[in-house]
């Protein structure tokens, strides 16, 4: 039997990382010691370490299906995981040509990782979705480990990032040896939506960019991509029904639109992640891009007696504009296959509509008086009917429930507003809604130092509320939105920021020492950039091997 | 005659580039227009920009030297930068091979550039000094264009780039066509220290992006690097004399230093662009990892009677500690060939000074008293006359003016403590000596939206003083220090933000259109951009060619 001590993982950090309190501008700053968790991250629900450890031999390691495994050498997505994270074992130490020859493991060597899916349906062909069960057990012992888990969405989601968590070393002290101690891990998420809001609207992203940002997502245990795909500024979605959208409203129509085969490769390489991917489709505002390619879409403005050139939001009181939305929802149900789609809602200005006579005459007719917020519910309501004969959930900004429109039960209130969340969340999940929390992780906004640690220090449910109503809160989402974002520098700005809404939404409540976070995630982010994605420093230190780019 | 009106440049912008002022958080936000002075940045002192517009044919076009140029074909500096400007001007047409055989060129292209030292000499192989020409004349007209220089810097240093300013244009419009205006441009620094100080202690910054932030220093006209290569948290210089200094001072003492090559490299790679390096080694106060390689260095702190293991700055007292300057700076005297060297001199803190009895028992008797001001000027005069007799010259931080030290009249005095600066820059100009301005430049300091015009808005002479006092302003550098940047985020935090100083130091003092230069801005990024550097986006927009790395 092992002895499981909470001690340090002896390769984990080996010598550690150099640091030094000495800052010009703040005080307190913390300083690096070594987690006796190591570089884990987001840390697992329960986990237990042993000093004994076992060397890794990348000739004679194997990542290999269990017997007993529901998922086999037919399961692609567990195997091009297996070629994943073998390289990222590894991946320095390819270049052992010379022991190709001497397969023959050490008798004190792991030999062997075992994926282990026990449920009769993997899963393995399938989308991730809310119900998902992500939860796995892995058991790190000589000669070989076990990873044990329901679902494939547990073994790979992530989770078997931790049988590698456990290692990290600068490799000048081992250059042709890694090593990792006996361990027990038992983990699941705290919350079940944990989303990534990325925005192509604002600035392009290039697919590159958004799959590195997916590959990053996955190292840090998020399972939803919410693609903010489409906004005012421009309409790169490139619609098989309506191609005009993007011919007219993208940046440029053949270089800055995302094709259908864009699209499903960012769709699938999200899967083979565990991860979901929900379009955004923001109306009736938010829509300045739509309008270029469909006319007759947009609400005309008037200036006095007359149309002033611009238009306004969607135009609610016509036919047309939801014979279109029947149309265009109807193409985004069956190009995005999770089952449920953001449909925005927020931030809609009424000064366009309160200029147009057309728009007026149809407020008296309806009995609205000067309420345009029952217009605005209106539309909302007759665009969530077309979204849910389409057979889609959604999701909407809170300014869709604050104004009282009808909601399905299953419908997802998302959280946004800042000053006053609190309430929000209260009184959302008081109405029986399910909803998720971004207010705090507005990280587009910046600012000197690390402010990681503010994101890290909120606690999701600390609103007034029953437990059945704090059961109501489904997870959250880290928002970047676009104005200021760009290919040049959203990675950067994004990771490790993220990383402290990462461990927030799947790590337990009370895992909220700032001091050992900062030493895992210090450690955490040099894998990243080892990795070869460019998550930006904590603050003054170093990684074993640097970014390599500009 | 050309008749000379401001018009748009033809293809400068073309159809511009998209922008919308529609903006979650921020109001007022500039939109973008096509500025009559396209995307000239930093905007030369007189400009005059015709109508006319020749064509530009990557087969045809040719750099050459002029006939009566002192710089000819054994001018290397000269010729490598022919062929950089050529590949900027033509990279994406480089696959004309089409075109290859058919040289001619049409009556209507622009077919030659000639360059023209017109003083006897050049100085092709010398180092850019603080006293450098770097004025240049050009003139686009047909069938050729001339630029005219009294010495390589002026046609070199930047300056052939607006050139190529007149040209920009997203390429789908004119695919393998590339056109110019007729211009005449008269153009000279405002000030001629325009620096950028970058850190490479706080993070080790890998050669690579030295290089690339060089190459976009040049493309804004900066003509110094300042190089704050060592500090309290690692001493990455490998110094010849003493190796020890980076052996244990480094954060890893192969992959974290910069060797005597790397140095070499660096400095080349600078004076091609018609950059000086200026490095910086900062004493006697951030100096932690001096201390690691070279005992008794630092003054031993003190716990009651007695030492506390840690260290505190210089050791001021013993003769060892000037015996190892002196050697040290000769080192440094000889790496490094511009005639000045930064010493530092900043942010000295006494506490550990105070502690230690043999520093006290000095003080006595120097009959200091209770001023440890004074044993500070005590070693930064002994470290002066070390510097002197390197022949050397040297910038300093503005606490070793403030503390009285005695300083030679050709002293350079660095101003960068915020708040006071103007009064700060009356004194240090009314003693008689030449400053340098960051205080209100350090672009570490980072905030939500479009703080580059914070730094633009700045001028540098605003204070109290006379004309003459005036004059010894030589410039400013833009401080991008290092706690929170390192290879993964640096380029697209410096740039375009720098961008904003460099027009402030290069241009006319009446160059203050935030609005024009937005509309300027805008597309230089992305000519940045264009040319893989990420310089981050100013707002909501595009560029015909996106960022490709990650």
């Amino acid at each position: 039997m092992l002895k499981f001590v909470s001690l340090l993982l002896a390769l984990s950090f080996c010598q550690g990382l150099q640091h030094n309190n000495i800052d010009d501008y703040v005080e307190a700053e913390p300083v690096f010691e070594a987690s006796k968790y190591g570089s884990l991250w987001p840390l697992p629900q329960k986990v237990q370490i042993s000093e004994v450890s076992f060397k890794l031999t990348s000739s004679s390691f194997r990542i290999v299906d269990a017997k007993a495994s529901s998922a086999g050498p037919s399961c692609s997505l567990l195997q091009s995981a297996y070629r994943r994270y073998y390289e990222y074992m590894f991946g320095s130490a390819k270049k052992q040509w010379w022991s190709k020859n001497n397969r023959r493991s050490d008798p004190s060597d792991l030999s062997e990782l075992q994926v282990w899916i026990t449920s009769p349906d993997s899963e393995c062909d399938g989308y991730p979705s809310v119900t998902s069960d992500e939860s796995y057990e892995l058991t790190v012992n000589q000669p070989v480990a076990v990873l044990k888990a329901p679902k494939v969405w547990g073994a790979l989601h992530g989770r078997i990032y931790t049988r590698f968590e456990l290692n990290f070393c600068p490799p000048t002290l081992h250059l042709f040896q890694k090593s990792i101690n006996a361990a027990i891990i038992n983990d699941f998420p705290r919350f079940q939506h944990r989303g990534i809001l990325l925005d192509s609207s604002r600035h392009f992203l290039p697919i590159k960019v958004i799959l590195a940002n997916l590959e990053t997502m996955a190292m840090n245990k998020f399972n939803v991509f919410h693609w903010h795909i489409v906004d005012d500024q421009s309409f790169p979605y490139l619609s098989r029904t309506f191609p005009q959208l993007s011919e007219q409203g993208a940046y440029h129509p053949y270089t800055h639109v995302y094709t259908p085969a864009d699209v499903k490769m960012v769709i699938e390489f999200a899967r083979l992640r565990g991860i979901r991917v929900i379009p955004e489709f923001d109306t009736p505002g938010h829509t300045q891009s739509w309008g270029k390619g469909q006319k007759d879409l947009l609400t005309p403005c008037y200036s006095g007696s007359k149309p002033s050139g611009s238009f306004g939001p969607v135009n609610p009181i016509l036919n047309t504009t939801y014979d279109f939305m029947a149309q265009f929802f109807t193409e985004i149900s069956t190009v995005f296959p999770d089952g449920y789609v953001h449909l925005g809602g927020d931030e809609v200005d009424f000064t366009c509509w309160k200029s147009n006579p057309d728009i007026q005459k149809f407020m008296e007719q309806q009995h609205f008086g000067d309420d345009y917020r029952k217009l605005e519910s209106f539309y909302i309501q007759k665009l969530l009917d077309i979204v849910t004969s389409t057979k889609k959930g959604y999701l909407i900004w809170q300014e869709v429930f604050d104004n009282g429109v009808k909601l399905k039960p299953d419908t997802v209130v998302h959280v946004w507003i800042g000053g006053g969340s609190d309430k929000e969340m209260s009184s959302v999940t008081a109405a029986g809604y399910t909803t998720i929390l971004s207010a705090p992780w507005y990280l587009d906004y910046i600012s000197y130092g690390q402010d990681w640690q503010k994101y890290y220090k909120v606690e999701p449910l600390n609103f007034e509320g029953t437990d059945e109503q704090k059961k109501l809160v489904i997870g959250g989402e880290a928002c970047l939105w676009g104005e200021y974002v760009d290919a040049t520098n959203l990675t950067p700005r994004l990771w490790p920021r993220a990383s402290a809404v990462a461990e927030r939404l799947w790590s337990a409540k009370d895992v909220t020492d700032i001091g050992d976070a900062f030493n895992r995630l210090s450690l955490h982010r040099c894998r990243m950039v080892e990795r070869g994605i460019p998550a930006e420093p904590l603050f003054s230190s170093y990684c074993p091997h640097e970014y390599k780019g500009v």
